[in-house]
């Protein structure tokens, strides 16, 4: 079981048809059951998976399997599709910010559509569904006029069209790095890599499987799925791999990016060495000779000599001049 | 929706038999009308996808599915081949340069293929279609006198054309840089081979479902696509599986020259210790010499001799010799 | 046959049935004979496979195939499924620490699963076996009150669930290192590095083949498995796939804390090679202006001067001022 | 259409059945009418395909579909087999040296087997088939007395075992490389290194293909393909497996050396590093000492000590002895 | 055709039923004639390869196919099966050591096992079949009452058992290097290192295949192998794939050694280029103070200060202790 996030488990029920449009918290679970069997279609959204009591009795009312319950509670679960009692379960990975700039909250929304309703099961009360409620509210598109699997089909579609919304943030965000690497390949840098690195294998964990799962979906020949909504699962299908296409893409950008961290950082190493190479052996014979000169032996000539100075002066001077051209010779100037 | 890059949006329509021909620029909308259930095949090529409402009309007077409409709007779409409603619905990505040297273009192209009519959109008036239209003008292959699926896949076929003149382009930009890189590994290098490797992983991720959508299009049993059409689209297919190929023979290449970059700076960095290992390693024991006969004891026997400083001179070529002698059987010389 | 861990090979029985629960060790082998052809289900759980000739014997009387005895006995078997002789052979790998902090120990654990009973095969006492034995004891859950095949999935059921432990940990001690190789990229963080990553090839050489042998166990239709326990089965298969899923994760996350410790390396000799290039190069050249006029020449006017030493102050300090504005201008500052 | 190699377009023609054999070559196309619909075989052989006129006569001649000609024409195919109006369409990369020691030649050779006859087009006069132009001359092996099938494989055959001499000649360049990388990592090394692995990335895409295009021509049931023939052609494909085999090893190969390369620089560095290490740390204390003494102050008690100058030099001594100890103990001597 | 290891070829004969056995060494090739159509199991092992002259009288005597023949002789050949002419064709590799601490000796064995006999052909005479002809001569184990599929199998076993005998050894040489290469990560462990590498890329070049071979033998429906032998069969493919687990397992670990090998070098320049540096950045200032003093001006009012000499070693110390606070700071030391 993840840990607890809200504080209070809600019911939120949502029921509606071309026509009517109920939408209310229950409070006394067997409330639920009249949703039960009418030619409605009722969304049941189940907040607070904590409250492992009240998703017992919720499972009881809609005659859940416990194996179903325990995937629903363990929210390490991979997204998949199956198909269970009839009912269509369905676990996907919700991915979101609470707000622009935030860090990305992850949450397992697991869904179970049967003939005239859905369930949703969520941790957290935050969620990408405002839109589609807002839709349900105001009978705008389709939503209203179809059945549970339509209803199903939009939400997931809200969840996967997230992720292109986070993606696109990752993805500028990687580009930003990829610029910085080549200003100043710094510690900083390395440790924002690693951080979108580490972001890239949690994203593409979760999403690799929806792949799977909504294929699996739309291939089902489950009665559950109308033959009018099957286009639109195929039209999911197709985000969801444009979705681990630009993963993808992005694992070889963030490859490069370490790459080009790796080898801006030999690059600067490779200039600092060349720097203090030049000065090093250009002034390291020179300390020589003036050193030599520094004995204080008795008998040196040179030191006598009127000129002696001025000549060593001009045989530092040609040692040097030859220091240079070997350097540039070798193209390290 | 992608960003808008023309300013007006256009329908020119291109409608011919073997013995007809009329291209013309559409003004009022509904003049589209007239060209649907004729025997002829017309060729109508909307330009301009951020004018949604001309398009949601075209739309409606070909009654194209509103997933459709969408995903010719959304122009991120992975290319891809589906049959909708007896029509056969193509998205592919043509990349091409507005002129020789100027960076590559890439627009995604949607096809919508019924029966007698070809409609095409995209976004930016550019394309790689002139010479179908120059074929079309003077009657010129098999093209006026084939269907709409022979239009189609000439179209196709132009832009995978197109792709060898961009990969050829590219190719040689590697060879260059491995060259480059293999003289002077330095940063502006890094910066270039991170640019082309940044173009590979954009144009490989738009062209791999390339296959997969021409593969699908050959394969379909779909009356729209002729029996004498098919050894065409078999030839497309082969193209695009080369183009693929020469894309992953780049990557290798791309990944090669990133390790030669990283190779050769290591072994400049290496030469350059090198040389700064011999010069330090022979004059810091010299230096410490001179320094000795340079202190200023009182008692130091060996200022006062005859030969002092001769012999002083003597055991540094001494010492400098067994240093050469030691680096050369190290053959660091 | 891997190595004697135990003293005394013992064979402990559990034979029950909704009703009834017995449980003993077996001192005389016949006794086993009992167990054969009642309606009540018996788990057999044979412990120490040094005790060859004892395995035989129970061999013998439960008919085993010499090739299924020899592969219960060569204990580094690849995790796998078989259908012999109308009963069930599955191995798998069971991992466990002996106690928290631990080392992990990791024992080939074979199943023989006939009609009434459930053999296992195991070389070590421990095992991870206990919960399940307490809910036959205490009739808790459904296991009492289903046949041998919910029972076999029960224990392997258990043997999944302590993967998602021993993983946790390791997860855990990566992200700790992956924070310690920010901190101090030194060798002992490497060789605790290494020790994770051996720990990874060797459980996921361990659990990779578990995948296929969990699938073919549930995809069979051997009547041995109760249309019931499909689903059951249909579970462990998903943890599995899980736990895999979590083994490839951590492989990035090593194989990106192995690049970080690259990165961090070069970083901080990077760091290092500029403090000592700044000073170098810095006193380098005052110190061969010194240098000079240490020299001992009898006609150096320099030295005369009144204001000599003030002078070649003043040319020391804007020398090392000019360098250390070059530095600055180079950002290694 | 790849470069013209060839002065003069030639058309060869061998005309052969187990008592028959007429080789020669076509001055007038026309003549090439006479070799169809006889019962013997006849090797049609193009040389030089820069001249398209001639080829289109041929493809009129034996009514060679518009899209294979223009195949036969692109000389950057990748292999493959197709079954074109009942014809076979096989297209081979044929690579070989002019003489041992040249430079490896890459041409496109097409084959188009029909009912008694094999045309092959190639660009280049250069072969690898002489062996089996005299085996045809002198009716050796079975090659006479079978079809244009057998004959088809045996050219097939003799390109696919020209490969296996060409990789045989890099696979010792390999393996010479590895062992001048392990004495000396230099420049040129990773030179060749570059070279043979820009040729395996070429040979590598040039094989691949031929894999799926033999396997093809045996699995196909067309009829022009005898039963006799078929495992000879399983021979075929068995040794282009193997070859790919022998390229994935070289390639694996290759990479071992680049690493190899990689770390015996990084070795060399590393001894350069501690002899400099090693002789500054020493000397750079001494020097520094000797440079006290060498001041000038006027109360300087030590120089005038009667054994001071002893004294220093017993100090320098002790000092360059704690120093060299410090190294042994890290194992730097 | 392999190199000659052998000076004479042999053909051995064991020929056995449940009560019959005989063994012996034919001189004159017509005798294996009577073997042909005889009801007992006939082992003919044929030794030296070189002898292509005898081989083809064999050959002729027990009609093979010159196909099977020349794969016979060209002993490069992939590991695979064939049923040819209703015979099974067998090719595997044969790994041993001539004795404890020699290097591996590679060979081809070919198997042809047709009615009531089975031919093995190697080039040398040292193979891993003794432990079977012990047993036949025994008449220990099944062997001496089954056919000769099964005698094909237990050759077969054996040479996959002996493969577990040399990966061991490897494992345990890479588990030692790995423990040197923490150690001291130099030259000699690079190479060893490198030679493990190559000896992996030429056994699994030589086992993979195996596992193809292996299942095929165990899918095919011919007659020739009987219904009790296929659980033997599908025994060996397990250890066939335990075989290539096992040097994947391997690789991993190879590979693992060789990023160590580098992280330890870099590991190692770490720490000597912190050393270099913080001897070299203290010391360089003080030898540039002390050069200082050197200095011969006669208008340095320091020098005739009466505690100059003390307050430049105050100054002296002050600037090591600052240059150590820095580096600690720095967790340099």
């Amino acid at each position: 079981v993840g840990e607890q996030r809200v504080e209070q488990s809600t019911i939120a029920v949502i029921d509606f048809n071309e026509d009517v449009f109920t939408e209310r918290l229950i409070e006394n679970d067997e409330e639920c059951r009249k949703f039960i069997g009418t030619d409605t279609v009722s969304w049941v959204n189940f907040t607070g998976l904590h409250d492992v009591a009240r998703l017992q009795r919720l499972g009881d009312l809609f005659q859940i399997h416990p194996l179903v319950l325990e995937d629903i509670l363990n929210t390490g679960q991979r997204p998949r599709f199956e198909e269970v009692d009839d009912r269509l379960f369905i676990v996907v990975r919700m991915l979101y910010r609470r707000a622009a700039g935030h860090e990305i909250v992850s949450e397992q929304v697991s869904f179970l559509v049967g003939c005239g309703y859905v369930l949703t099961f969520q941790e957290d009360e935050g969620d990408v569904f405002d839109m589609i409620r807002e839709r349900l509210r105001h009978a705008r598109g389709r939503v209203r006029s179809m059945g549970p699997d339509y209803l199903a089909y939009a939400l997931i579609d809200a969840i996967v069209d997230n992720y292109f919304v986070i993606l696109d943030d990752i993805g500028m965000a990687i580009e930003d790095l990829q610029d910085a690497i080549f200003e100043k390949p710094d510690h900083s840098a390395l440790r924002r890599l690693h951080d979108l690195r580490s972001d890239m294998i949690f994203i593409r964990k979760a999403l690799w499987p929806m792949r799977e799962a909504v294929s699996a979906m739309e291939k089902t020949d489950n009665v559950l799925i109308a033959r009018a909504t099957r286009p639109y699962l195929r039209d999911v299908y197709e985000h969801t791999v444009q979705v681990i296409d630009s993963i993808e893409t992005m694992r070889d950008m963030l490859t490069a990016a370490m790459e080009i961290h790796m080898s801006s950082t030999s690059n600067r190493m490779n200039q600092v060495m060349q720097v203090l190479t030049v000065i090093a052996t250009i002034f390291i014979p020179l300390t020589f000779i003036v050193g030599v000169y520094g004995m204080n032996f008795e008998f040196m000539p040179e030191l006598k000599w009127r000129y002696g100075y001025a000549a060593i002066w001009g045989v530092m001077i040609a040692v040097a001049g030859v220091m240079l051209a070997f350097f540039r010779r070798r193209r390290w100037l």
